[in-house]
């Protein structure tokens, strides 16, 4: 455990910007259809021993036992090394598992139906691509956003990507920590960090690379000196990001 | 609304037996993928026309918003008619949509866990394939199983069908009403129903067919002249069936 690390008994949301400001620095989903074979078990193992303290369980092919069982087991795994768990769409394996939180995309629960299963205490995602869909996930009761898509990437060919611009309206409209995510490499992290995003999410950069918990630390690297040479997160209590956000939890 | 239907601020698990003896005399599960273009609104007012009482919900296809929307709208329809709607595997539509229960399968939440989040009022079925997969099964809180398959069917292929001497073990080892599902039709329903069943679950035989209705009530008079035969459901509080589980909803 690291010194920064959120201790599992200490998961929740009412504290979970005070215990690590950087939670949401580097936020890994593991995909097993991008993992070349490994398992979510391997991916969340690598890419927390690489820095992340944020894992998400998609699994659009298991079935609910199958997610339960995984999703248990990958608890173990993420609290462990301080991190927080997250469960893609599925509300009800995230109340199976205890997990810490649940994302959820357009196509599926409300926020606002999810955070009355789920109550007060656990973390609620929500994807956003526009502006509207920020502000009403916000008053949905949502903790976090995930924008995107922020570029094109060959995984998600169903929309236009919102670039640099429609990050940076959607970080501006909103309190709560925006994680940017699709199409982020090395070379564009600085970019999206100034547009205002708490951190980035991504899949197969981290989980289909042949060394992942390299790939994570790379891109955490990353993000952390694009922050830093804004100033950002230089200790807590002290924070010269411009966002309510960002102050809160950046 | 017909007289032996249930309300819909009547329906729950501790009432149901009461209000409606023959609520699973037929059981349908819309299923688009064999509903021939028609949707699941449709299918299940047409079953419902045709006399069954219990609609499930079955969709792998769609988003978890798909589900919640399609189950609110089916709700309606299902109650209007005085049925009941069952979820299949997801207990997060089941929440959301303030269904009247789930179905889970064996690889889908185990159902102590779905009996936790669902709480005592709603029904929880399982799919069941052996005397030990019953008799787990009731302990574990369910209201019902559906036992499964009976004879070979085209759209279940995994397992070897569990005949009819299958069927009788499972009625004979619980208390909990059996629904007999997989491969039924007009000429082997006598026998499924001699062999201990509380009804018929049915998916292609009605959702398939080219008039619904027809079908349905095609087999909902045949399972009746079989329990009729037998001197069972001859009236509220008079049950000649030899099952306490018949006894109790038979």
């Amino acid at each position: 455990m690291n010194g920064n690390a959120l201790n599992g008994s200490e998961l929740n949301r009412s504290n979970l910007g005070g215990l690590d400001r950087g939670i949401w620095d580097l936020y890994v989903v593991t995909d097993r259809k991008l993992a070349c074979g490994r398992s979510h078990e391997e991916v969340a193992a690598a890419a927390l021993a690489g820095g992340s303290r944020v894992i998400q369980l998609r699994d659009k092919e298991m079935t609910t036992r199958e997610l339960i069982d995984t999703g248990l087991r990958l608890k173990e795994i993420v609290h462990e090394a301080g991190g927080i768990l997250i469960i893609n769409d599925r509300v009800d394996v995230a109340l199976a598992v205890d997990a810490d939180g649940v994302h959820l995309g357009q196509d599926d629960m409300p926020a606002a139906l999810a955070r009355r299963m789920l109550g007060r205490e656990k973390i609620i995602g929500v994807s956003v691509s526009s502006e509207g869909e920020a502000l009403a996930a916000e008053l949905d009761g949502a903790d976090y956003l995930g924008a995107s898509a922020i570029f094109a990437t060959p995984t998600k060919t169903d929309a236009a990507p919102i670039g640099l611009d429609g990050l940076r309206k959607i970080c501006d409209s909103v309190r709560i920590p925006v994680v940017a995510i699709g199409g982020i490499n090395k070379g564009n992290i600085e970019q999206v960090i100034k547009a205002g995003a708490a951190g980035i999410a991504v899949v197969s950069a981290v989980v289909s690379a042949p060394d992942i918990g390299a790939a994570a630390r790379e891109l955490l690297q990353e993000v952390r000196r694009a922050k830093a040479s804004m100033g950002r997160c230089a200790a807590p209590g002290a924070n010269a990001g411009t966002r309510a956000g960002a102050q809160r939890w950046g």
